[in-house]
């Protein structure tokens, strides 16, 4: 058995603290599956007061993460800060400066400076490992960048944030609004007290960007991703969904098409026939269709400490085992960057939901802008009715492009019968 | 860039022109991906005239397989004759002896020969993988050997035999008989002219016993696999199963317990809101269930010769990446010998159908052999009635002990009024 390898842990969070139980729990199969023992030697967090439920008096404590990078006698540092700019991208930087491999659960950093700490890592000849970073607990890099290496993708989608998936989840089984049901979230820890990284697409927008990039040998770029998050779906928006064959699930998709890179973050109608659509609470799945393999899917837990410390160790382990694939699975050289295709000419089918005032020809002229629009409607459903109070008409459209649907909206928003904007959610149609 | 792989393949039929194609159409991406060309330089089949859609001209031909393997200038070799002895083995055997990398689609010589040839293997300090061998394009070897890698795993299970889950589907989705179908499907190309490795599950045992192995860190096991096909699955089954809320599948599951190690391949009877119950068609997935990443679920088409060649090449791209793991994740030597247990011990709920004559006291006989042996009736349906033809009787019990259920079909069978031997189909919780 060769040497151990130390490794170093930057931040003792939930995802930390599940990292060190995990590595201390299964020392001895780590070992076997390894090839060697993983020690962890050094630790660095906030508070070394805190009581974390095991004791660091085995570790070398730093107060400075940044300088147990530099100081320690270590092979690795799993960097568990989290943040997508300081400490953080400081440890990252100072332990490949010095030659030290890096695994990272830091999905915001990697999106944002991933090309630039990989292109280092290459130089220095470390690893740079972010299995974490991207739907918790599955092995979705690894999938990407070793499993389907045979294979040209065009196209990857998944459920890529556990949080917005729990809260849709809920409103649909529960009836309960989304306000609600946050709150609730906030409650069990499934939500952050701030919840707008979650709620408005950002986390999954970040992790969309990474997986594009390993899809599609591109640079990552998250400014190209366009994200809109699911603060806006209502219970009712649910319920027509569910009428018309449809989940809504916050879908984040990327597709390398002839005109460009398309990458979108939005909460989208899916077919209650595809397996994602069932993918519910707080799982994540990632799909991805490539020329060989055809489509494959991965399911899984997209966050807590277990899965999360599971990916981390993973990566800990390849490094173990002497294993070192380029980040992104070519050389950062090799990376392509390919344009962004702008949101207003998306494609596709959209449900839409307008609060009307129940009188004659509301129909027609709502009808007369889609026909005016050259945007087709599929079908249309009015079953309320009221002398007094708006009422709901919903409408399903054939595809058509983005820009003109804006359009469309704008002008029927403006009508006098239509006392609501327009809601409007895109659906995917998956083949 | 480094020195090209160089890759000789043995076997040309639907994997290996598959594999040749895809080393041929992705030679660049391969090289960028690997960080080095992946060249084919030999092949070897039974027939060399035969048209494959390809050239074979720019590479060496050999006739024998393991003279090939024995005197071409190669660095690995890909196994795609198939058939767990004769050449296939020959070829891993030669290959490894001469110091060559091994990569394999043969399920049947894994789960016959796979320890001695890893032992071999690793003696010589050569990769043996076999990606291909388990759920086709699903790159599940990969996640159990290294993705999973920081969990202890306590049960895996899966659909492994597309050619059943096809026939098993058809039968459910258009109401066509398993002979029917099988002919359907034997006039496809998806099952064999003798197909009785697919439908009395042999194949999906092999695989079994292969993911048991790589899970448990046992030795492979295949004589413990208890094994039981899909012949006697009748429509009428399929749509009581439909009635009670369950699908029926083909499933592999491997469980490791405080009495030894249960490995089980039988058709049985999944609630319709497992994820894998509605896994449909010729695709396969598979569950694994972490202590730390908690449930995870892969899916993919099962065979075929795009994903079956994107696995063999994901295995080829690793070594060229010069990337080794041992073939069941440790050493050989690590592999632990654990009891099998029998499938008299199994314990389960159970379906049951009989048919019976429509007489008084036919209930009161049957329901008796159940109370005498100790297993209790979840519940029961008896709708069509008859004087002169035998009607069924369809029940449900709570878990008892196989050996207890199986002296109560036993006697059941035995009653005047059982016109025909109970049809029984083990119903899987999975939680």
């Amino acid at each position: 058995m060769s040497n151990p390898l130390r490794v170093a842990i930057a931040g003792l969070g939930t995802v930390g603290a599940g990292t060190v139980s995990l590595l201390t729990k299964h020392r001895d199969l780590i070992a076997r599956r390894a090839g060697r023992n993983v020690d962890i030697v050094a630790v660095s967090a906030r508070n070394s007061e805190k009581d974390r439920g095991f004791s660091l008096n085995a570790y070398d404590w730093y107060d400075d993460p940044v300088a147990m990078v530099k100081e320690a006698d270590i092979d690795l540092v799993a960097e568990l800060v989290g943040g997508e700019e300081g400490v953080a991208k400081e440890v990252c930087k100072a332990a490949i400066t010095v030659g030290r491999h890096v695994v990272t659960a830091n999905k915001a950093l990697m999106a944002m400076h991933g090309d630039a700490l990989a292109s280092e890592a290459e130089a220095v000849g470390v690893s740079l490992n972010y299995e974490a970073a991207i739907a918790g607990g599955i092995p979705i890099v690894k999938a990407l960048r070793e499993g389907l290496s045979g294979n040209q993708i065009n196209r990857v989608y998944g459920i890529l944030n556990g949080t917005c998936n729990y809260i849709l989840t809920e409103m649909r089984e529960n009836r309960i609004s989304y306000e609600a049901v946050l709150a609730e979230a906030q409650k069990l820890g499934y939500a952050e007290a701030d919840p707008s990284a979650d709620v408005d697409g950002v986390d999954e927008a970040h992790k969309l960007a990474l997986l594009a990039s390993l899809t599609f040998g591109t640079r990552v770029d998250f400014a190209g991703v366009y994200t809109e998050g699911i603060r806006r779906i209502s219970i009712e928006d649910i319920d027509y969904a569910d009428e018309f064959g449809y989940r809504v699930k916050l879908l984040g998709s990327a597709r390398m098409t002839e005109n460009g890179l398309e990458q979108r973050v939005f909460p989208c109608m899916v077919s209650k026939d595809k397996a994602i659509a069932n993918v519910d609470d707080a799982y994540n799945a990632v799909v991805v269709h490539g020329d060989f393999v055809d489509d494959t899917m991965y399911e899984g837990r997209g966050a807590g400490a277990g899965p999360t410390a599971s990916a981390v160790v993973a990566d800990i382990v390849d490094v173990a085992r002497g294993f070192s694939v380029p980040t992104f699975g070519v050389p950062v050289a090799d990376l392509i960057n390919v344009e962004s295709i702008p949101i207003e000419r998306h494609w596709g089918a959209c449900y839409i939901r307008l609060m009307v005032r129940d009188e004659p020809g509301v129909i027609a002229d709502i009808t007369a802008v889609f026909r005016e629009e050259e945007i087709s409607i599929e079908s249309m459903l009015q079953r309320a009715r009221s002398q007094t109070e708006a009422v709901p008409i919903v409408l399903t459209t054939h595809a058509c492009e983005e820009a003109a649907m804006r359009r469309t909206l704008k002008r029927i928003g403006a009508l006098d019968s239509v006392v609501e904007q327009p809601t409007m959610i895109r659906i995917e149609t998956l083949n």
